[in-house]
């Protein structure tokens, strides 16, 4: 990596007992937490399809995303964040400023979650912002949560609230970070995912790697009050936009009943202080069944966003 | 990160020590190796400034050179690589077939260099290819080689030669990871730099960490035949292409005398099969001088490839 052109970056950089070298030399050189396993997590964002650079999305805003969609991936493996390294590519039209709007971002961030900063490779061309996140953090050995440990008998657990996060959580990202320490420290998660492209997806990725089924209680979803604002606009049912929105950012959890139940009697005084529910539990088979108001079982789509490309 | 669209590739990865959950989680999870530093870099490239994909540039190339680049800058830290994770934005039309072939770049090179492939996050969009490498690596405490370390009485060396590489070079990286860890075992070494934007600049940045002045015997300077291939084109001389063409992805080393002297002469047989050549020393002062070959001293300018963009 080269950090010639970020010298205004590094020097805001502060000393830091993480860091063996000082930032700007070919790599970081970070001191590791003794006895624990190293977590590594990659996003990168592209202007036009996670932000639109403009006058309703600022170069703060996106180093917030870019850092916090990180954060929310180290959230749902219970690990704690240590460090982050950034890659950009920059128009060249404003890139210094664009550069500076996105660092004062992710350093706001950053020093919320307690992550250092300690490097990047900063370059220009004539093409849109793209922004790419590593996220190094820690958790002791056997710890990470899995998506792949659901057990039939585990009961399904959300934080926060879904859907409607294009009216600005998409970009205001809350990452569960110090929730999930927490949860780890005191509590039994058989499996975990957070939730970036959709409740349904990431719910039905989750079951697709445990090997199981979610059965969903879908008058329990915790409904979020911008998926029925959007709901009033476009026709379609608030229900809908909480299963297939995405970038809630919230943790989904599969835990077994007595763990379940004593999170969610600690759920709203601290540190939780933010709502969690059961929404549903896990039963043998495979895919995601919806339970109505009344009783009646159908299936139950994931559905969100993906990557489309062709061969 | 997400993996959902690269099933194919994690299906690919095998079972691997370093890792301690499978592929395909909210992020890798890694076995750290005791008692050692990590070590992290990350590069970004973009279709149309450090490859232009095509007839002459295969994706398979793009792959192999992403990582190269990474290895690259680990070899510059006298560091061992160990793993890495990568994000793409793909164009969405072929985005499949490149990131097959780009996938099997990154996995023959990282074979030959026992790099694990934990994990990556794989985008699509209407723009061009991007593609980021973070590479972590590891190394004893303390012995990290840094950019600053350069002192008054230092040889400088350069491994392989440089210049024109352009002519194919700049895809086909070679790093001098295995040769960086065998000089770290057994020479002392002051500074280190690898050559990525030009040897001047490169130099030029080795020479200003460490606050010290790099003085070049012109003569000596390792000039590869690709340098006078193009030169022979474009009527600039060799010298001047070796000295600001860049992407040689050699090492630059400062060394004391009698290491430097030792290194010189196991040059040629394994394992530095390649050749190190001393091309200056380290003077106090700061910036570059070039020596030519009637021994006169003028001003050597840094140049080279820089990431130009406005405010």
């Amino acid at each position: 990596m080269e950090t010639d052109f970020v010298q205004w970056l590094l020097a805001r950089i502060p000393a830091d007992s993480r860091l063996e070298v000082p930032p700007g030399d070919d790599a970081a050189v970070l001191r590791p937490p003794a006895m624990r396993r190293t977590v590594v997590t990659v996003d990168m964002l592209m202007d036009g399809v996670d932000f639109r650079l403009g006058p309703d999305c600022s170069p703060e805003q996106i180093g917030h995303k870019a850092l916090g969609v990180s954060l929310s991936d180290l959230a749902a493996m219970g690990s704690r964040p240590e460090a982050a390294v950034v890659a950009v590519a920059l128009p060249r039209s404003g890139g210094e400023t664009i550069a500076r709007g996105l660092h004062a971002g992710l350093a706001t961030l950053a020093a919320r979650h307690d992550v250092t900063l300690a490097g990047g490779d900063t370059n220009a061309w004539d093409g849109p912002l793209v922004i790419s996140t590593t996220l190094i953090g820690s958790v002791p050995p056997g710890r990470a949560w899995r998506r792949d440990g659901g057990r039939p008998g585990d009961l399904i657990l959300v934080t926060g609230a879904f859907g409607g996060s294009l009216l600005g959580r998409h970009l205001a990202v809350e990452p569960r970070c110090r929730e999930a320490l927490e949860i780890a420290h005191r509590f039994t998660v058989h499996a975990a995912i957070d939730c970036s492209d959709g409740l349904s997806l990431d719910l039905g990725r989750m079951m697709a790697a445990s090997g199981t089924c979610g059965i969903v209680r879908l008058a329990d979803l915790p409904i979020h009050p911008d998926a029925v604002r959007m709901a009033a606009d476009d026709g379609r049912s608030p229900l809908d936009h909480a299963l297939t929105d995405g970038e809630d950012f919230e943790l989904i959890l599969a835990m077994p009943p007595e763990s379940a139940r004593a999170l969610v009697a600690a759920a709203g005084t601290p540190p939780f202080e933010l709502p969690i529910r059961i929404i549903g539990e896990v039963e043998a088979g495979s895919g995601l069944v919806g339970i109505d108001s009344q009783g009646r079982r159908s299936p139950l789509e994931p559905r969100g966003y993906l990557h489309a490309f062709d061969s």
